[in-house]
């Protein structure tokens, strides 16, 4: 028989996949001799058999009975006893922390007869009575579906009645109307609240398990990569009561500040309340100390004031605990009556910033290693951290101010509504979620949106927290916002801001603009400095970037890119007095004509290839040749239409014979240059006559890049400066094509060498991102001195997906409906276009010693991907420059999680 | 040493590679007793070796020098004497036969002086005279490069000025002053004839060699698929002459009918003339036997009238050298005053007709066994012989008669230049090529052709002999036509055509039609359909016909079929009754409208799918559900718009409110239609929208496919029929699409099944046409119990080229360059697309025993690509219906070749 019940005394605390984090945690403290209420964990083993058996495994019950018994013998209470009845918390645990995403019912174990027991055993009706109307509310909600609100308006009916504003102030007998109240609710809905305590635990560890598969749950899930046959562990503890005067309280801190990552405990924490008191953002909660206030509770007494003792004695379990988990904790703990019980301990999230500082001091006070600290945070935190900044420079004022609950700038249209939300951002519009504050169910608006602004709540409300861990922007607790939902505005200072306007939020501050503030990209400094030099001594993989201006490759520098891997030719066409050069070359009837124009336009791509060797001197630069199809430097056929149908009006209201013939002429211009247009028109230009099919084609082109290219390489190094030039071509599918032109530009190479004086040592490669090129990588190899693998259009062909039109049309759908795992253009497909990469290196590498091969496709940014390049054996990545960081703590994690050798 | 050198009498008879064909038939026909004039061959290693040094390779000289001493022993004759003057003629010999490609120069030896001994020896002034003449007009044309008209107009001059026809009519007095006429022509070109036999022979063997690289040498081996690494040998064979008077002449014999296969000697012969004078088709030839004459030839005598004795030779000869080489023979012969030469064989080149026949005939004759007699027929061959026929029931008047010289029937457009026929055939126009006569250059222009039409020439001259051989329908020597090439047009039977005009050849009968006849497919009989039964008895792979309708599906059975590997399903949507529903589907807004319209769809495809299964009773039957994209079924975006600004103007006009709001109804319509294309147009068609993506995301599509499979499927099996269907979903790159389907499809076809009361049995399969499919197919085909590859798409999508685009824009150059050996849409490409074909089929077969896995793009039909399917495991091919008794052939050819077990 498989043991799905331990106590907290006999649980292996390291095994969170069988306890679940909670559960695991509370063995863990338990075990060290931290005050622990008693309790034991059911695992996610009895969670995945309770959906594959569609009920309870067998044995279960049986097992949670001798618990309990084993819990009544330790409280030396009795479930359900009317002398001295034991309540017990039922609370969800996963092996991965989802908060707020599953259920939990307090104060287990009431009764119409075990009320009038925990009233006389505590000499306090009041709180009894309290203790009873909550189960009734959470278990009515939790386990009988009955909504929420339906509870709230029965008391917000007696408040108001009795003239009282908070829960406090209610009289016992209004508590025992309410209770009353509450069963007729259930009786409304055919239920019956169960006066037999084994029952209410029987149901509500059913309703715990089910909670695993609820809609928030499973978002949640999705959205942050969690397998969904984990499962969820139920933790049973025998109940302590925050509730039960002003010796007694509740809160929650963190071992180290989680915004700022500062060694210092940070918390808050309510006096006479329960736990849910304070997560739900209801209640001004008070700061534990001084460091911890917020401008909300500047003038609550701390915990520290209140409660010395209980003070010195968290401060010295956060101490321990950290020492112990070797990472900054998140507790949760009560107060009864004086005592300290520790109800939680996890790992606690943090803004990237603190996640940066947190491991820096870590390895500075000589916790952990560096190889530990780079995995303690993720490549997403170090893209938080670049994320864009309010210019400093630029005018603005301030329309509200809140708590600064997760750092970064954010612009956005205000909506209110998260289903809004997602619909819009779908559209690609960028959203500032407004909300009064926010519960679990707004989960999927959030993900969708910039930033979140809610007016109540503190720094660890749901909205903070979650804000924190999905990094982005969030204001909470903006009371000076007036939300009126019904009529599509908020009003602050003064100011009026209806649903669909832009504002600009500053989470690092707390501060709200109106309209759209511009914003900066951040440089790299200080912690994150560090760790990234840390990040550089570990990785294997080299880290270059795709720049196609001398501008973007000096921002690669600053970011650490080790050189370009990608440097585009086609954007130094476009400027506005070399297009209409590319355009008569691209209309020239014959080779002749055709040089003619590219000769004018050699000495622009040469001063372009100037500065970028100047800027990356001492590095390599990979320049790809001209790659897209011609028609791109054209009018389109539409445009076209448009411009001889209006000039053909024109020729109809010419008043003179002259003006007449210039309208004409004007008219055949357009016309021939419709007639290319249409010529060069493709079915499927993706497919079509581009890359080094063009190269091939019309030699002059690739003749006159090469040329710009080595003279460019001669100026510089008569400058004394040390170059690497890549020539790379693109689309190769055969190698008798990258043969035919090796052969002929290296030619062109030698005599431009010749003509300068001067010997360049440069590299002649190819892009990899035809099918066909990478399954013949042994053959392409015997040409190739490098590779670099066009990840976009690579995944394009081997799915058959045009990128152009999948998304809109069925690869969004395909990622809802888990057809596909995620959107295979921002993470590899392993399965399939990474076997190319995979085959493609292997065989390359086998053919040419030595060969280069590296990634230039926007995979190369993406962390998942690079821990695929990592194991693929690649020598480098390339990514935009903005991502070179993340790119370099990606890999450096990579090598620690799979050591090449 | 390499040994250069061979004597006939040592050289090996079996080495073609080596010593040539025509080398090594003469070696061989010397070793085994048969009257060959001794010589000797110079390999074609040597060939080679000359292009590698840029000379005669060391040694060569030597061991020639000694090979004509013993010619000069063997024959008592001595080179370059006054008395008695050994005289050879040098002949190029490839390995493969390239029949005129490249040159041969006869009667080397003479000199001014030997000319005089000559004469002496032979007592024939006249005889020695004109040997000298020939000697110096061909050395001049072949070695000095003297174009061949400047000789022939000096000999038309001296023939006006005697007034005289024929060359046998010159004097020796005009073939001396002709001599000396020659000998000035070299000096305009500043050459001299050189008077040492040494210098002539040396520089023969030379230009022999030289005439490997000439242009049409090199054409015909890229079109028959000839390496260019080969070379040729050259035969130095000691002269023989039949033109030494009236007991002399020269012919050619086929050893059976070669345009119909019969078992007759063939052939023809000129009495008192050189071998060059039969091939160049000058003089008209006498038949060898009343069986070979010919409508021009008929009141000739022939050889077997004129000359008995020597005709029972050549008849004796040709059988021994039937038996030798165990195949029909093309022999050249000569006759010297008398006796019998034999001065070449060679497997007989034989239309396809005649070729079926002589392979069925052996084997019956015991000569062959019928794997041999499978490898003597080629594809292209089956092809020919299901070449179109003049329509029998078709009204049409002959406006020219001539002879039938390659059988089958083609029509296309009069065109007399072939550079013009080629230009014209890449823009896909069908031509009729329409010469005097043709030559080796115009081989280009033959190919470029339907047909070939000439008006002289015999039935073995260059333009019969070359039109056999490319299986292309010809008549040749059509004297009735008067052919006006400066004027564009040709006269007969008093119409005109003029150049551009459509004509229709018929080559079995030889008959030309004005104008354009109707054509039709033939069937099977006979000894093709015997040959092809013993291809099913070899072949390991099965063949299936792609047929989209039933009468389609009728004529793949007739040619052999033994199942449909694709019946495409869209082409059932096209018809005008079905049209409009499918357009009211696609535009419909709701999952319900969408099914709304397809159940009307229902009831069509049901009685579609009915007939097929009855048609292919007993045999699978592979149905793909829906694959193109849906703008394929709505009118073009150009269309609408103009029909939109077509209304516009209506509206304009429109008299009456009424009237105006009849257009404003079919203007907003027609918007409406815009809208639906316009969302639908894609970038990258082939790339998009389309395939089971389609199915996935309008399920209902597929669900009423699968509906009316399944009900006509029950209607014929309760009809007692056995039936296979097989359910094949296009377009899948990942196994979650095909799971997805396979769960949803297979309910419904359970669910049908119920209803209809009947078990099914049928298959669930996919197309493996995404690269990513390919790479996947362990993985796809757990789910999939058949895969068939779509090698058109996978070609795209592997080599990254849109077949719409590519061919024009840039592929056709491609394979001009070399830089694809073939076009990837014709014969599969064996390293790249090839290579995930291999992969496919490994990982699929071994995921899935039992898997069956077939091929269904045009490559099935291709039989060099049949050759690869067959070594990669494939379990059938599926092709055009008039492609399957090709496919029957190749499929046998290749398990010959390569057997499998």
């Amino acid at each position: 028989m498989t043991k799905y019940v331990y106590m907290f005394t006999e649980g292996d605390g390291k095994n969170k996949m069988l306890l679940g984090g909670k559960g695991a945690g509370l063995c863990e403290m338990t075990q060290i001799g931290l005050p622990v209420p008693p309790g034991f964990t059911i695992t996610t083993e009895a969670c995945m058999k309770y959906f594959e058996e569609g009920g309870l495994p067998e044995g279960l019950w049986n097992e949670v009975q001798a618990a309990m018994k084993k819990l009544e013998e330790e409280t030396g209470k009795k479930f359900g006893s009317e002398e001295n009845p034991l309540l017990v918390s039922v609370r969800s645990g996963a092996p991965v922390s989802m908060p707020g995403m599953m259920d939990t019912i307090l104060n287990l174990g009431l009764t119409d007869k075990s009320v009038l027991g925990l009233a006389q055993q505590t000499g306090n009706e009041w709180f009894a009575w309290d203790a009873y109307r909550r189960l009734l509310q959470m278990f009515g909600n939790v386990v009988m579906g009955i909504p929420h609100e339906d509870f709230e308006k029965r008391m917000d009916a007696i408040k108001r009645k009795k003239g009282i504003k908070l829960d406090v102030n209610m009289s016992v007998n209004d508590l025992k109307s309410l209770v009353r109240d509450y069963k007729r609710i259930y009786g409304r809905y055919s239920y019956e609240f169960p006066q037999r305590p084994e029952e209410q635990l029987r149901l509500s560890i059913r309703a715990v398990f089910e909670s695993w598969n609820n809609e928030r749950a499973k978002v949640y899930r999705q959205i942050n990569g969690i397998p969904d046959d984990v499962g969820t562990a139920v933790n049973i503890v025998s109940m302590v009561f925050g509730n039960m005067g002003d010796d007694s309280g509740t809160g929650v801190a963190f071992t180290r500040d989680p915004r700022l990552g500062d060694k210092h405990l940070y918390g808050e924490f309510l006096i006479n309340a329960q736990g849910e008191d304070v997560v739900a953002g209801i209640r001004t909660p008070h700061a534990i100390n001084e460091y911890s206030k917020q401008d909300t509770n500047r003038s609550l007494p701390t915990m520290e004031e209140i409660m010395p003792e209980q003070y010195a004695e968290l401060l010295r379990v956060a101490e321990l605990l950290e020492k112990h988990y070797r990472d900054m904790q998140d507790i949760e703990f009560t107060i009864e009556k004086g005592r300290l019980y520790i109800l939680q301990t996890r790992t606690g999230k943090r803004t990237a910033k603190a996640a940066v500082k947190i491991a820096v001091d870590m390895v500075e006070e000589g916790f952990i290693e560096k190889r530990e600290a780079l995995m303690r945070i993720t490549p997403d935190q170090v893209d938080t951290l670049l994320h864009p900044q309010i210019d400093p420079t630029a005018e603005h004022t301030a329309i509200a101010k809140g708590l600064a609950a997760s750092p970064g700038a954010a612009v956005g249209h205000v909506i209110f509504d998260p289903e809004k939300a997602v619909a819009l951002s779908k559209k690609g519009e960028k959203i500032i979620l407004v909300r009064p504050e926010t519960t679990p169910d707004d989960i999927h608006g959030m993900h969708a949106s910039e930033g979140i602004l809610t007016a109540r709540g503190g720094m660890t409300s749901h909205a903070a927290v979650v804000a924190r861990a999905m990094g982005k922007p969030a204001i909470v607790g903006c009371a000076e916002l007036e939300i009126h939902m019904e009529e599509s505005y908020f009003a602050s200072r003064g100011t009026r801001i209806y649903e669909g306007d832009l504002i600009t939020i500053d989470g690092t501050t707390g501060e709200v603009y109106a309209g759209s503030v511009p914003l900066i990209k951040p440089t790299l400094s200080g912690d994150l400095e560090k760790i990234l030099t840390w990040a550089d001594e570990t990785r294997a993989l080299g880290i270059r970037a795709n720049a196609d201006t001398p501008e973007q490759a000096k921002t690669a520098r600053e970011f650490g890119a080790e050189g370009i891997g990608l440097a585009r030719t086609e954007h130094m066409f476009f400027g506005s007095e070399r297009l209409p050069i590319m355009q008569e070359m691209i209309m020239a009837q014959s080779r002749k004509d055709r040089i003619k124009a590219l000769r004018k336009l050699l000495p622009m791509q040469r001063s372009d290839f100037v500065e970028f060797f100047r800027t990356m001197e001492g590095y390599p630069v990979i320049i790809r040749l001209l790659d897209p199809p011609l028609h791109e430097f054209l009018p389109s056929i539409e445009e076209l239409t448009l411009e001889i149908t209006e000039l053909k009006m024109k020729l109809k209201n010419a008043k003179t014979m002259g003006e007449m013939d210039v309208v004409l002429n004007e008219i055949s211009e357009k016309k021939r240059l419709l007639d290319v247009v249409s010529e060069l028109h493709e079915i499927n230009p993706m497919l079509g006559f581009r890359g080094c099919r063009l190269g091939i084609i019309y030699p002059e082109i690739y003749e006159m890049q090469v040329m710009a290219i080595i003279q460019a390489a001669a100026e510089v190094i008569r400058d004394g400066k040390n170059i690497y030039p890549e020539i790379m071509i693109p689309l190769i599918g055969h190698v008798n094509e990258l043969e035919t032109l090796k052969e002929h530009l290296t030619k062109v190479a030698g005599e431009e060498m010749k003509k300068e004086g001067v010997d360049i040592e440069y590299m002649f490669g190819t892009m990899i991102e035809i099918p066909r090129a990478a399954l013949t990588a042994d053959e392409i190899a015997k040409v190739a001195e490098f590779f670099s693998f066009g990840t976009n259009d690579l995944t394009q062909m081997t799915f058959g997906y045009s990128r152009d039109d999948a998304q809109a049309k069925f690869l969004r759908k395909y990622v809802e409906m888990k057809i596909l795992d995620k959107d295979p253009f921002a993470t590899i497909d392993r399965d399939g276009v990474g076997q190319l990469v995979k085959i493609g290196t292997e065989k390359g590498k086998k053919a040419r010693t030595g060969l280069e091969v590296g990634v230039c496709g926007e995979h190369g940014g993406d962390p998942d991907s690079i821990e695929f390049f990592h194991l693929s054996g690649l020598d480098y990545v390339s990514c935009s420059p903005y991502r070179v960081p993340i790119a370099r703590l990606a890999a450096a994690q990579s090598e620690i999680q799979h050591p090449r050798n």
